[in-house]
């Protein structure tokens, strides 16, 4: 049995000098580069594979300084600040010596608390009973990587200008094929949306996350219930001004459970 | 006239080394140790201030690695990625040697392009028509260089542990004295709310931010716009759990202008 396709984009081998090694992986290829989500997560996979890492990954930035260049890449991840339960991680990308990418994480050991999740999953038809996205007429290699099932906030069905009033999607969503969820992989999805400003505005403008904050609610325990499972995934923006436009996201299981909660910036032309 | 004590908590002196020097503040001293939103804006400021600088700031993210101690700090601001209109720093505070805070900061150059609010101001009271909130009874220094008129969600009248039932809290909010917004004291504001636990839970456990982000929608002409005056800022919780909680927040002007939304992470004991 072969590699799942994302377990092979994320692979990485420790350098003697304690720097990761990675390559660019084709099948996450977006219209130009990698997929973003596949470049944050090869950022916190270098973390989770160094041998001073130290509990399970709680809130995750990474920025999207340059774009990454087909090819190797080099990841440093240095260990800031290590304290009793929580550590503190800087992370660079490199390409022939120059910064592509920089991250910051923060992993910590979790205890069992009181909690409850604020931001309620919506009620929403099951996965079954929406139909799956059928893929884009141009070949994206990334978007085949995942399973959609979009119950609103589709792309646009006529690129002709007019205000859709709101930005939110709602869309079930997994990896294709099925693989059981983790935190690298959870990272990737956090990227998964595609740009509000394209659903808001109906205008295929040229544009590029900049950077990406995730939160970690769940544990290792909770994703390995989660497994192979869809998830809920919404994204809303919130302003868009001067080039710049915000998202905030949610991913759930279907159980209701808050796995994740994700905020990015994209840049966007005219 | 005597310097604003905002301006004299942020001031930092450049070293031969490239490094700043700073000290904490007794004017913005939490319960233990300084308020975060002041560690945050020295953060930003030390950017501001290096001679590398271009841009603007864009999107901002700190991380509260370890406890400040008062006395002296040193930040280390490095540009590790400038494009022609963006730039990308990685900054950490230290103090003995020791890392205490990290932080990523992008800065860029804006322009005018289409734009949009979606997450519009709520429709509230004047800051006229809405009582200034009264001092605590402990004295706690930050808390007196704020003015806070709030609308909903203010602290729990009785500490017995109801379920309020969510965690939004909206208030008017300005320093105290007034001084004019820009992005290092609007950096700091984002980090004003108290911790959404208290309010959803009526309970005051021990807890602290770990991290914040900082997405910036206005630019200096809209701060200036701003310039006194009462930002509208609004914060609810999102997902409680293993000793984490998060909140998304954002802030307007009296205009409506959306100047900042936000995102934090805490760590609460029980």
């Amino acid at each position: 049995m072969s590699a799942h396709a994302f377990d092979e984009a994320i692979a990485l081998a420790q350098q003697p000098d304690g720097s990761f090694l990675g390559r660019t992986s084709a099948a996450y290829a977006n219209f130009i580069g990698p997929y973003g989500g596949i470049t944050a997560a090869q950022m916190i996979q270098a973390v989770l594979q160094h041998p001073a890492r130290q509990g399970e990954p709680v809130a995750f930035t990474v920025n999207f300084a340059a774009a990454v260049a087909e090819g190797e890449f080099t990841i440093e991840a240095v260990p800031a600040r290590t304290n009793r339960s929580t550590q503190h991680w800087m992370v660079r990308m490199l390409q022939q010596g120059e910064v592509v990418t920089t991250a910051t994480l923060m992993t910590a050991s979790r205890r069992e608390t009181w909690g409850l999740v604020e931001a309620a999953m919506p009620q929403v038809p099951e996965p079954s009973d929406v139909p799956r996205q059928p893929l884009p007429h141009r070949p994206v290699a990334w978007l085949e990587r995942y399973e959609r099932r979009f119950i609103e906030g589709d792309l646009p069905r006529e690129w002709k200008g007019q205000d859709s009033g709101h930005s939110r999607t709602r869309l079930w969503l997994r990896d294709a094929p099925e693989r059981p969820v983790d935190f690298v992989s959870l990272t990737a999805m956090a990227d998964n949306f595609f740009p509000r400003l394209w659903l808001r505005r109906a205008t295929q403008v040229a544009l590029g996350t900049v950077t990406m904050t995730v939160y970690f609610h769940a544990d290792t325990a909770v994703l390995q219930s989660t497994g192979s499972g869809f998830l809920l995934a919404q994204a809303q923006g919130q302003g868009f001004r001067h080039g710049y436009l915000d998202q905030e996201g949610l991913l759930w299981n279907q159980s209701g459970e808050l796995l994740a909660s994700t905020t990015q910036l994209m840049y966007f032309k005219e």
